[in-house]
Formats: C-alpha cells, structure tokens, sequence
C-alpha cells in the first residue's frame, strides 16, 4: 500500500458538517491501490457504547488518486476515527498519530482524529436557493437601451463595434423592459456588472457606491428594476467592486491633492507620498498596476465602515439578494468574516459570491463566502469542449479533482461559468460551432453548482477578448440564432424539472470506444439520468453501464433498452444524448 | 518521481504569511525522492519584471516524507507561482493545474498557484512575549495556604493525600507569598486552574464567573496578585470555562427548575425537556456525559454577550495577560473568532490559548487561538523519554510531522506542556528515574513553543493519575529535590540568555550508533547549540556533524573539538550535553 499517497487531516474538504446532523469523513489513497476502507468512529467519550464501523465509498478518482467518503451522523455530535484501510491481504491502519500495520497500537486514544463537535453555527450553508439558481450576467451598457433620454454624449448606434470608450446607452429600463426573454429563457437570477456611479462604460471604477450611474437610470429605476424581477421569480446580484475605487472616488482625489494632511490619507496603501506613478508603477498599490483603480485600505475602521454601509444600504433599500466581490482574493479574509455577519445578519438568504480564479478553500469554510466564481471550472470545460486540447478521461480527472477539494454543499453551490465580460464568448472560443457550444452547455446545466449564462451567449452572440465580448444584445428574433435558444430553453427547463441535474450524485463513465466520449450519471432517490456527449467530428457508438433496465431519451422520447447491464447509443458528430429512469 | 506523495496547497501551514512582508510557501516530497526544488514565482501582472527562482530548503523530514520551504518577500505583496522538481535527470514543473513533465504547459496562467495579497490583517501573530514564556502551571486549592481564615470546613492538614473532593486550603494569598519561589525558578508567566465560584476543589463546575472563589480570596486579592506578579515580570492566564458551566450557574439552575418557560432555556443544548438524567444519559448537552457540567450554547447571542462580558471583565478590571480556554474545541469557531475580536480589542497582547488534545490547524489561522496546548508533542516525548517505546528516529519523525503541519510562528508559540492536571505527573511516567525527567524537561526547555511546568514538578513532585497528580506542594527545603530545582534554574536560565533556543532553526542529527541518542542542533545569526542526549542505561560514545571547528560545553565548560567536520562526546547513561558555538 502506498502509504505516502493517503491523504487525511480533520479539516477543509477532509472532514466536515454537511448539515447539522451530519459529517462527512473523506480520504484520498493512490488510485487503484487500496481495495476497501472501513471507518472505525465513535463518542469520544463513551466509545464503548457508540462504536460504529462504516464502509466507505470511492466516490471519485482521477489520474493519481482514488477519493473516498462516509457519511455520518454521531449521535452526541461528537466523532473521533480511525481508517481501516485494506488491500490485498494488507491491513492498515491509519490515525492522527500515524499509520500502524496489521495491529493497531496500545495506546490510541491520544492518536484518534477527532472532530470535536458538530456546531450548527460552523456548518457551511450557502443560501438554499442559490442550489436551484441558474443566473444570466448583464453588462448593463450593452443589454438594451430603452430611455434615451439618459443616453450619454457620442452615444453610438446599437449594434456598433464596441471599443474600450465607446457607449451604446444600455440602461436599467432597458433591462426592465426585457424581463420576458429572461423568463422566457429560464434563468432565475440576474448577476449585473457595476451599476454605480464612475467613468467608464465598464464601471468598475466607482466614483460613487451610493448611486446608480445616471446613464444607467437612478436609485429609484433599479428599486423597481429588483421588484419587477421578484415579482418575476428572478433574484438581483450587484458587483461589489470593493479592493479598490476610482480614481475620481471623493477620498483618494484629496487624498491625491493633500498628501499625508489628508483625512483620508490611510483609507490607501501607499508606498511612498505623493500619490503619482513613477516608472508606471504606482506610488500607492492598486488593482494590477492600474492607476485608475486605487486599492482601499480594508483594514481602516472608517473604509470598513464605509463599505459595509454600501453592502447594507444596497440590501435594506433595494432588496438585493446577492453580492458578487469584484478580486476578492486580494482583500483581507478579516474584511469579509465581518462583511459576512453584516450582511447576513440583515438576511441569511443573501447570497455571497466571490471572484476568485483558483482554488479557493481558504474563502469557503463558512466564514467568508458562499460560493466563488468557478474558473477552475471553466478552464476544463472549455479545454475539453471547446479547444479540444484534453481527452475525455483527462476532463473527466480534472472535474473530479476539483470536486474532491470542496465540501459537497460548496460544489452544489458553486458559480459555474462558461464566459463573461473577461473572456472570449464561448461560441468564438468554439470556432463558431454552436454545436460544441451545446456540449459545453449540456455539461454546465447538467453538473452541480448554479450555471451562469452570459447575455447573449444562448443567442449566439459572438466575441474576441475585451471590447469585443461586450457587444450589444441583439434583440431582433430574425438576428438571433432561434434553435440555439431553445436548446437552452430546453435544457434550463429539464435542470429545473429535476433535482437529481442539481444536486444528486455524480459518477463519470470512461467510454472506452473513443477518447472523446464523456459518459456520466447524475441520480438522487427519484431520478436517474445518464448523459452520453460525442465530443468528436465522427459519429460514434457509445456503450454505458445501465443500472436501469430501460431508459428514455428525453429528447426524442425513444426507448433504450439495456442488454446485460449496458446500453449503446449511436451519437452523430457533436451529438449527446440525455437518457432518464424514474427509481421513485 | 512519485507524484502521489506530493502535496501543497495555497492554505494553512502549505503558504502562508509569516510577518508582513514574508511569504511562506512548503511543499512535501515522498522522503529521499527529489533530488531539488525550486519555486518560480512572480508578480502576477507584470511577471516578466518581477520573476525570480528561489532554490527551496530541505528543512525537515519524517519517515515518510521531506518536506521543503522557501522564504520570499514580493514587492508588491501578490505571488503567483509553480515548482520545479528534479531528481536524477527527471523535471516535474507543479502547478495548481496538475504536473507537467519535462515541459510547461502552453496556457499556464490560469493554473499557477496563487497568493493573491499579503494583507497584514491576515498574518498569523501570536504575542511576542509569548515566544520568550516560560510558564508555570498553578492548581490553586493545592500550591500554598496562606490565609487560614479562608479554610473550607473540613480542610485536611498540608501534605495529606488528595482525594477527589478534599480540601487543603490553599489561597492566592499563598501564590503571592511563594512568588519569590517562580522568580528563582526564573518562569515568567502563570497558568492558573480555575479561579472562579464553583463547588468543587478543582473549580471546573463554574457557578459565578465574575467572582473569586471565596475559598481562594476576593476580586481584590487577585487583582493585587496580578500586580504583584506584573512587578516581578510574570504575567498571568487565567482558565475560561466557557465550553461548559456548573450545575449550580443560576441560569442553569433556573431553566432546570422552569423547564421550557424558564428565560435560560435557550442558553443550553437541550435535547429533550426535563433537564434531567436518563440511563447515565443527560438529556442535555454536557461535557463528556457529565450531568453537572451543563453545555452552554454559545451560539445564542444572550450567552455570547454574557461569556464576553467576563472575558472582558478579567482584562480590563485585573489585567491579566491571557485566556486559557477549557475544551475549546468542543465550542463553535464563530464564537471564538468573535471572542478573539474583542479580546484583542481591549490589548492585542493578550494570549488567547486552547484546551486541544489534537492537531489544531483549524484554530490557528489567526481568527481564533494563539496557541493550544500541545499534547502530541507531550505523547511524542513521553513515549520517547518516559516510556521509552520508540526509537530516536521516530520520536524525530513524530516532531518533524507536527512542525511541518503548522506554520512557523505558531511552532515558536506552542503550549509545550509535559504534565499537567489532567496527566500523571511526569515523575512518575519516568518510573521515578529524575534522570529521565531531565532529559524530557531538557528537550521541553530547548524547543521551540513556551514551556510549562507543572507546579512541584521542579522540585520533585510525584503522583499517578487524578486525584494524586495534585498533591500539596512541598515548601520544606529538606523535601524538595535540590538538585532537579538546580537543574531547571539552570536550563531555563540558559533559555532566557540565549534566542537560539527558543525561535532558532531546529535540526535534527541521527546518530547511527544508538536508538536512543538524539542529537539536534538550533541556531541563529548569534549562536549555535549542539545537544546530545542519551537516552538509554548505557554509557555511549556520541558523533556528531559539527560545523563549528570548536565547542563549549555550557555545563563543564570543557572546550570540544571537532575533527574533519564531527564531535564525539561520551555520554554517561541518561546523560546529556549542550555544546554551544557563538557564530556573531
């Protein structure tokens, strides 16, 4: 057994509440190496009486690793363990204090893992609806221009190409006004770019937090923009752009003009006075070396005050439901365990989104975020779908090592992205085969997480990297790409129909047939799907593993019958299938 | 190159900010597998002006694993970076994304490991005097009785044998008198057993948080034994209670009495009302299954107010330098990260220590402890030392695992305790070998962490398991070990005269010539010890790697010196000896 490949600590993804009732213990082991593990746990304090010994699941693997899970629910809340790990006539035994072969050591109590006491204040949960949201972001210059009368000076025709500087007069009504193709569409959730007060299209350099940019309509627009939507079903995200202001933020201008006498002199990060850029670095830090966008001192009473009462004011008087944390990995973890207990003291539903592009265990332990936006994600789809650089099986590797790293609720709620303001559009990322685009989706709204969907991707917008993936939305049915819509139509619905898309368990299947045929499962007690994508230019016959005797094509509604335990499927080129079982 | 054996992760003791400038960043390596290691790293927005390579350091190993680390300051506090590993011939480069054999990867930005901001906020600080602590630990009913007028009835005379519920009186005013005792001892701070109201002699079953024992004094007693002790230099730490109270705690007693009408019904873990006991099973939540030790729920804010409010209370009006936390462990993390925050609010000097029998990392990321009291450090060197079950190589592996699981500044602040009242005294553990003693308290007085003593320890004090490890203390000279109070003077006075000894660099030397020599070296810029111990009933001939030409032996005072690069000592049986080198 290769003992140096285990991996267990009482901590992160390793071992945590799931809920208030319940742990769940993991540990990772060479892959294919160890044939069977047993949990061995107890009270700690009447381990006589409350000894059980669980069986653990292999749950998922990838290229170096096989990860296992049991799930628990102590009686007294409280649960020290040890691993009986087992592998061709080899036992051993693994605790805190170390491996022990074949027997296990006289004094063990000292070297038990112990996790001390499920606490619900600690249990990691991110708001319940955000599990059942897919969100649709709208970069609000670009989505629809319906009061021009707020039309900035140069505004140029809609549909134009869009350039670093230019204004199409995208507005707030605008979004109102096109409230039935999100209905329409499916989603649930808007996530909208910055909305307040700053000078660029883009504003992420605000000037002020407290109003809606005035090209954008005003504080009154948006309260009725949140109460249109709610009355819609759909929940209001706003970009929380707080590292850093603008340059025209009212504090770094006299800061800027009055050096070290300002009273906002420590609301910065300065390096050296005066506030100037040398060499093309700033003199104060900011976001990149940008020196339009100064970074604040979060660690200043009177900047978190500040801040905290923008996060307030935004939820008390528009009814928000979430803040999305514009480069939330470079603010202090302090900063936000405070913003955290403000904002969900004032609703526990508000959803807490981080921006972060790495792996970010660090801001999901239940005190800092509910969820981040999931890059990691994003890479491997795209690499698999729509740059075809990755097989298969090294897909299905990457999604699985990503999973293991996260406790299971984390993953239910994870922002799971294909593109946004920051990226290629996924169709030109798929070279303008919107039938790669449809995998890509497929595997998005049917995976864990809350999907998001950028404006005018699920009509077949298009775009290079930044300015041209902020085009104008194209509102002309004619323009738009009707099948590609109702494929999202379709699938966002069958999401919404079943739980089991959402949050039931997960399993890949390697095809053997071709190393571009993803094959996976996705059950919970009432439902059993089984997914079957051809990411390849030929057609394929794809067989599966069935559970199930026979299975219907959701699409088609066709009938597969199973043979011995398998079904085939023919898939053309670019082509899935989607089969379900009833198990209720 | 075994790749599952390899582990790093931007989190917890795998990177981290040592101070406010310095990063951190480890990685482990199956043992003897990796021949070098170095750490590309850079500004992520301008890596082509900021990249450097940094050779990392082999800086410990256990028996599975080495584990390597480099220090690095970014100018501007953001560090993306990825390994490069080699051995015979082989390079493996790791990043987030997974490992790359013999080249990089095309796309690596997205899949680099990332430390987005060194925020000083973030950084792990433990106080600084704590790094030059040598504690003491007081069980108060048993240390000295200095004020007959507080005898409890039925008081036995000094010396008698301990039973679980008698009483020798011993008083504050008994501390106060023996303080000249402590500065001969040379420690610098206390930790004292409870204090406070409760109805038995260990005063673990709180009845009145705010209140002295009237057994042990009044508020004013205590507040003049702080400021005695402040004047000798020794601060004071008291025990907080707070997992649990005592069955006689007013609110306790009320809800016990009222049952779901009583105001206190919500203050404790109720899992079926009456409160009350069924088959030895109270029908609350209670330390262990212990009736009269009722859990609190400090996750309802009536009770988080009243626990901070004490905490507050004992700072502001005593002054005392630190909280001990009793089974910290079992209490939820958001209460001690709102308890850190306001302890350290009123003086960010205070010590905040945790009552954990196992591996903490979960409380030490600086939102919660300072410390915890280190019992696998204790098991390690009683089972090497005192029991002496394990072999030299092991017991440095045991240490080297448990310095690699945690970040250095937490390492030079550890609770390094050996006894205690929970514990059979130390004495007694070596078979009453006083010569085995020394060498276990050598080691603990050498090391890394604060120390503690457990009063009497010094002086000879036996005593199998709870009620006899808290026996009266001796005050007869005559009766007191003279020569192990020597013994302790003398080596923690060594501790104090020189850094080295306490935050200097550890290593390790095995001596193939015995199992039970240990040899380890620690040093600074200013000076370098070498110290030798035998841990056996045999004479033996000790080599050591020596990199100094010459040596002094701070005992003998003997000048050693070394030939072609290595020292040979003769140790008698359990004999040890301390070389030292000034490198200034």
């Amino acid at each position: 057994m290769h003992l140096e490949a285990i991996y267990h600590r009482v901590t992160q993804n390793w071992a945590y509440a799931y809920d208030k009732r319940t742990l769940h213990i993991r540990i990772r082991t060479k892959k294919s190496d160890v044939a069977r593990i047993d949990l061995n746990c107890a009270d700690k304090y009447k381990k006589e009486k409350t000894t059980v010994v669980v069986p653990m699941e292999r749950w998922a693997s990838d290229d170096l690793f096989d990860y296992w899970e049991a799930a628990v629910q102590p009686p007294y809340r409280r649960l020290v363990y040890y691993f009986i790990l087992q592998s061709e006539g080899q036992t051993v035994y693994f605790m805190e204090k170390g491996f022990f072969r074949e027997s296990l050591p006289e004094n063990m109590d000292d070297g038990l893992f112990d996790f001390p006491f499920l606490n619900p204040a600690d249990v990691i949960a991110p708001p319940e609806w955000v599990k059942d949201a897919v969100f649709y972001q709208i970069f609000p210059e670009r989505f629809a221009n319906s009061d021009a009368s707020l039309n900035p000076p140069n505004v140029e025709p809609w549909g134009g190409v869009p350039t670093r500087d230019n204004y199409f007069g995208g507005d707030l009504q605008g979004v109102i006004d096109h409230l039935d193709h999100l209905n329409a569409l499916g989603v649930n959730a808007i996530y909208f770019n910055p909305i307040f007060e700053a000078t660029t299209n883009h504003k992420y350099d605000t000037r002020d937090y407290l109003k809606i940019d005035s090209q954008f309509g005003t504080n009154e627009t948006f309260k009725k923009l949140v109460a249109a939507c709610h009355e819609r079903g759909i929940r209001v995200m706003l970009d929380a752009v707080f590292n850093h202001c603008g340059h025209t933020f009212p504090p770094f201008v006299d800061a800027k003009e009055k050096g070290q006498a300002s009273k906002y002199a420590d609301w910065f990060h300065v390096r050296e006075w005066p506030l100037t850029v040398v060499d093309g670095i700033p003199t104060y830090d900011t976001f990149s070396f940008e020196p339009i966008m100064p970074k604040l001192n979060t660690e200043n009473p009177e900047v978190k005050e500040y801040l905290f009462n923008i996060a307030r004011f935004w939820i008390e008087e528009a009814g928000i439901d979430g803040w999305r944390l514009d480069v939330a990995n470079e603010v202090d973890h302090k900063f936000w365990r405070e913003f955290r207990d403000i904002v969900k003291g004032i609703n526990p539903d508000t959803f807490i989104l981080g921006e972060i592009f790495h792996d970010s265990i660090p801001w999901l332990q239940g005190d800092q975020f509910d969820a981040v936006m999931n890059y990691p994600f994003t890479n491997a789809v795209l690499e698999f779908f729509a740059h075809r650089r990755s097989t298969a099986a090294e897909f299905t590797s990457s999604i699985n090592t990503q999973l293991a790293g996260y406790p299971r609720q984390i993953n239910e709620t994870a922002f799971n992205l294909l593109g946004s303001h920051d990226t290629i559009r996924l169709l030109t990322l798929c070279g303008g085969n919107v039938k790669l685009m449809k995998l890509a989706s497929l595997f998005q709204l049917t995976f864990f997480g809350s999907p998001c969907i950028y404006y005018g991707d699920e009509i077949g917008i298009d775009g290079e990297m930044d300015p041209l993936n902020r085009k104008c939305m194209e509102w002309d049915p004619a323009k738009q790409d009707q099948d590609l819509f109702a494929f999202f139509k379709r699938i966002i619905a069958l999401r919404k129909q079943y739980t089991a898309l959402r949050t039931g368990n997960l399993k890949f299947q390697q095809d053997g047939n071709s190393e571009q045929t993803l094959v996976y499962e996705r059950w919970n007690e009432q439902d059993h799907f089984l997914i079957l994508i051809n990411n390849s230019d030929a057609s394929v016959s794809s067989t599966a593993t069935s559970s199930a005797d026979s299975w219907t094509d959701v699409e088609s509604g066709n009938t597969v019958t199973a043979k011995q335990g398998q079904v085939t499927v023919e898939l053309p080129a670019f082509g899935y299938s989607i089969l379900h079982a009833s198990r209720g």
